[in-house]
C-alpha cells in the first residue's frame, strides 16, 4: 500500500466516503439524509477545493436547499427515484437549463444553458442534487487538465500532477470523494485518462449508447457520455438511468436497456480476456507494466480465461481518429474561431486551428475507413469478452511538464498520454477504466477493459469482478 | 401540337406504347404475353439505339429467353409479383450479380457486379424482365449526357439535342418507349433533368425513402434512387415495391410502406400549391414561361388552391449542395484518381479533381447548415403540400453547344442546367417530375413539384392529377 493512501473501513462514518449505490440506498432507507450527505460532501469540497481547484461553481445554499426538498419529498413517501436526494456535480459541459455552462471556456464564461442534456435531465429525473459545477479542459479539447482561463485541475493523489483530461474535474474530484460519481465525456480518452491518472472507474460508452443532445459537441463522430465513479458497479447503475433512446438525438440507439446493474453480479469464470502483443504493452513505464501484469493474473485466478490477441495497426485508428476529432472540432468552433479568437486559451486555438488544414476528402476517407476497420477489430477480437489494456503507458505526469507554454518536451509526452485511447474512439467501442495499482510514489494506474458494440453490460461484469478480487478502487487520498 | 410528337390512340397495337401499369396489368391477365412485351420493346431498341445509343447493353436473347419463362411460369399460375413478364432496363449503375454494371465508365468496363442493388433485386422480385443496361453519365457525374467513353446518349425528341443526365439513358429510352419505366437517380438533378429534357414522369425521392445499397455511390449524402416512366402513376407502382427497410442500408427508413399507388387516385380539390416569386421564375426560357403559367392554370381550374410562396435564399442552398457532392465524389474516386486517372473522361476527372481543393470544415458546415436549413425551408412551405418549379430554365440544349470539350459558353449553360435541381438535393426533398409542353421545336419541357420529406405519396398525388387534366405524358416522337 502506498505511503499516500489509505484503507476504508467498511463502515465509514463520513457519509462522503460511501459509494454511490451504497449512498443512494442509505437515502432510500433513511439511514442518511440527503443533507447529511450533501453537507459530507460540502465540507470535503470546501477543504479540498484550494489545492484540487476540481470545481469551476460551487453550489452550497442551492444544494442544501435541494437536499432539504429531496428529504422532505422522501418524509412524504415521494421518492424521485433510484438516486433520490443524492448530491453530485459533472463536467461542465452538461447543459442545465438556467445555469451558466462555461465548457471550461471563456467564450461560454456566463453563457446560461437553454435546455438540460438529455443524459443529466434523466439523473435529475432519478433524484439527484446539484452540487456545482466541476472543471474541464477548455471546451474539452486537450488530455491533461491544463485550463488557461481557470487554472489546471489538479490530481486528488499528488497536485503537482495533472488530472488527465478533459474531464479533469470529473476525475480528480471522485478521486477526492467530493462527489459519488461525475458524468464525463470521452471523444479521445476524456473519461479513461482522468480515470487512469485519478484512479477511479470510468466508462467511455459506445457512441449512441447515451443521449448526447445537450452535451456540449466536440466530433459529432467520435462524442460519447459516461460516468466516472468509485466503483465499476456505480458506473453500472448510472448507465441504466442514461441509457436508450432520445427524440432529440437520433444516433441514440433505442429498444430495451440490459440490466446494468445485474451484469455486474455475474461471475467472471467462462469469460475470455485478450492480452495484446503489442501496441499496448509497448513502451510502458514500469509501474504500468507490473500492474498489468498483476492484473492479467488477478483474472486468471478469478477464473477468467487470458489469451493473447493480435490487432490490427493501432496507430492507423489512432491517426484517422485525430483526424477526425480535429476536422470535427474545428468546424464546430469555425464561426468562434472567426468572431473571438483572443478569448481562445493559446494551446485549444492551436489545436483548434490545426483543422482547417485537412482537406474534406481526407477526412471522409478517415470516416469511411471505419467501417473497414471495425469489421477488421471484430475479426481479430472473435470469441474474446473483452481486451485488457493500460490506460496510459504511464501514470500522471506533472502539470509542469506538460505545460505546452514552457516545459520543452511537452507535445511528445501529451501524444504519448492519449496513445492508447484513441484508437477505441475511432471504432466507437465501450471501455471500462479500473484502478489497478500505484507507483511507489503513490500515483494511480489504471486499465482499460474494451469491448463490442453495446456490448456495456459484458465490460461491466468483468470490471465489477475485478473490483471484487481487488482493492484499489476503495483507496482514497488521504487528504482532504 | 408539336410537329414531331403524335397522340396515341387509346388502345395501341403495339404492346410497347402501354404504360407499365398497363403492360403489367395484360401480362397479368394474359392479354399480352411477356415474350410480345419483350418482342416489341427489342424491335423499337433495335430501330432506335443507332440514333439515341440509348443501351449501355442490349440483351435480346437472355430477354426473350426470360420472358418465355415468365410466360411458362404464369401459365401454371406462378405469377411472381405485380411486375411479372415486365421487360425493363435501368441506369447502368444499380449492381446486378453476374452482370458487367459499368457506371458509364471506362473503368469498370468489365467490372461483373457481386451483388444486386436492392432497389432493383425488389423490382427482380415483383418479376420483372432485364432487357440490358441503360446509359448513363461516366460515374453518375454530369448534367447533361456527354459520355467520352460511350458517346453522348440523344434525345428522343431530337438527337442533336442531349437528354440530360446523369440518367440520360434512362430519359431518352423511356420518352421512346424503349422501356415501360427505368431506374434513375439523382444526387443533383440526374433524375429530373432526363425527366424534363426528354418529356418523361420522374420521382426523385427523399434521401432515405429507396435503399441504396448496390447503387453505385456518388455522394453519400444526396443521391437518391427512383424510377424514370411515362406516367406519374408509373412512377407510383415502382415506388412502393421499392420503398422500405433494408438491413444492407441503414439509412433506408423502416416502418409501413404507403399505399403510393392509391395516392394517385386522390382527388387534386384542397391541395395547395405555392409558386416561388423568385430564383425559379427568373431567367426562364418563354417557352418554359408559358408550360408553368399554363401548368398553374390547369392546376388552379382542377381545383388546387394557388398560392405565392417565399422561398428562402435558394442560391445558397445549391452552393451548400455544390461542395457536399463534390467533396464527397471526390472522396469515393480518391483511390481510382490517384491509380488510373488516365481513364477518366477528361470532364469527369476535372469535376471529381476539385473536390480536392475543399477544406473538411467547409464541407462539414455546408453539411451542418442542413438542418437550419431544412427548418427554414418546412417553414417557409407551411401549410402547401407542394412547391411547383420548372425543371430546367430552358428545354434540352445541344449537344454541340454543351461540348465542355469544344463550345465556348458550355460551361455557363451546365450552370445553368442544373440551377432549379441541386437546392432539392441539398435539403433532401421528393420531387415529382411531370411533362408540362413542347416548345415550338418540338423539344419537351417539364415541371416539378417539390414536396415535405417523405411525403411522395402527396406529390404523386398532385403529379397524377395534373396528368388527368393534360396529356403531354402520352405524346411520343415519331420515330422510331
Amino acid at each position: 500500500m502506498s505511503a499516500s493512501s489509505l484503507r476504508l473501513s467498511s463502515a465509514p462514518s463520513d457519509p462522503a466516503l460511501l459509494t454511490l449505490t451504497e449512498v443512494a440506498a442509505a437515502i432510500a432507507a433513511r439511514r442518511v439524509s440527503s443533507r447529511e450527505a450533501t453537507q459530507a460532501c460540502l465540507a470535503r469540497i470546501e477543504r479540498a477545493q484550494p489545492r484540487l481547484n476540481a470545481f469551476l461553481s460551487i453550489e452550497a445554499e442551492t444544494a442544501l436547499a435541494a437536499a432539504d426538498a429531496a428529504d422532505a419529498a422522501l418524509a412524504r413517501g415521494a421518492a424521485a427515484g433510484p438516486l433520490h436526494g443524492v448530491p453530485l456535480a459533472h463536467k461542465d459541459m452538461y447543459y442545465d437549463a438556467g445555469h451558466v455552462t462555461t465548457c471550461g471556456s471563456k467564450i461560454r464564461g456566463d453563457w446560461v444553458a437553454p435546455t438540460t442534456a438529455t443524459a443529466l435531465q434523466r439523473l435529475k429525473d432519478a433524484g439527484t442534487v446539484r452540487l456545482g459545477a466541476l472543471h474541464m479542459v477548455e471546451f474539452a479539447y486537450g488530455p491533461t487538465g491544463h485550463n488557461p482561463h481557470f487554472g489546471p485541475a489538479r490530481n486528488a493523489w499528488n497536485p503537482d500532477h495533472v488530472t488527465g483530461g478533459s474531464s479533469s474535474g470529473s476525475g480528480t474530484a471522485v478521486a477526492a470523494r467530493l462527489t459519488y460519481a461525475a458524468l464525463g465525456s470521452d471523444t479521445g480518452g476524456s473519461i479513461r485518462l482522468p480515470a487512469h491518472f485519478c484512479g477511479v472507474s470510468g466508462l467511455k460508452t459506445t457512441v449512441g449508447r447515451i443521449s448526447r443532445a445537450g452535451a456540449m459537441p466536440l466530433s459529432q463522430t467520435l462524442d460519447t457520455v459516461g460516468p466516472l465513479a468509485r466503483t465499476v458497479e456505480d458506473c453500472a447503475l448510472l448507465l441504466g438511468l442514461m441509457a436508450g433512446a432520445d427524440p432529440a438525438d437520433p444516433t441514440a440507439l433505442g429498444g430495451p436497456v440490459p440490466d446494468y446493474l445485474a451484469a455486474t453480479r455475474a461471475p467472471l469464470a467462462g469469460r475470455t480476456i485478450g492480452i495484446p502483443q503489442s501496441f499496448y504493452v509497448d513502451d510502458l513505464d514500469p509501474d504500468v507494466a507490473a500492474a498489468f501484469d498483476a492484473a492479467i493474473a488477478t483474472l486468471e485466478r478469478a477464473g477468467a480465461r487470458i489469451v493473447p490477441v493480435v490487432l490490427p495497426d493501432q496507430a492507423r485508428l489512432s491517426a484517422a481518429s485525430t483526424l477526425i476529432l480535429v476536422a470535427e472540432a474545428a468546424a464546430h468552433h469555425a464561426h468562434w474561431l472567426k468572431a473571438r479568437p483572443e478569448e481562445y486559451g493559446a494551446q485549444v486555438r492551436a489545436r483548434l486551428e490545426n483543422g482547417f488544414a485537412i482537406p474534406a476528402v481526407t477526412y471522409l476517407e478517415a470516416l469511411g475507413w471505419r467501417g473497414p476497420a471495425l469489421a477488421a477489430h471484430l475479426d481479430a477480437v472473435a470469441g474474446l469478452d473483452a481486451v485488457l489494456a493500460p490506460g496510459a503507458p504511464m501514470p500522471a505526469p506533472t502539470i509542469a511538464e506538460t505545460d505546452l507554454g514552457g516545459a520543452p518536451d511537452a507535445e511528445a509526452m501529451i501524444q504519448r498520454l492519449t496513445r492508447f485511447t484513441r484508437p477505441v474512439n475511432y471504432l466507437g467501442l465501450p471501455a471500462v477504466s479500473v484502478p489497478a495499482g500505484f507507483t511507489a510514489a503513490g500515483l494511480p494506474v489504471g486499465l482499460q477493459l474494451i469491448g463490442r458494440p453495446f456490448e456495456e453490460a459484458v465490460l461491466l461484469s468483468i470490471g465489477a469482478a475485478f473490483q471484487r478480487e481487488t482493492d484499489f478502487h476503495t483507496r482514497l487520498p488521504e487528504a482532504p
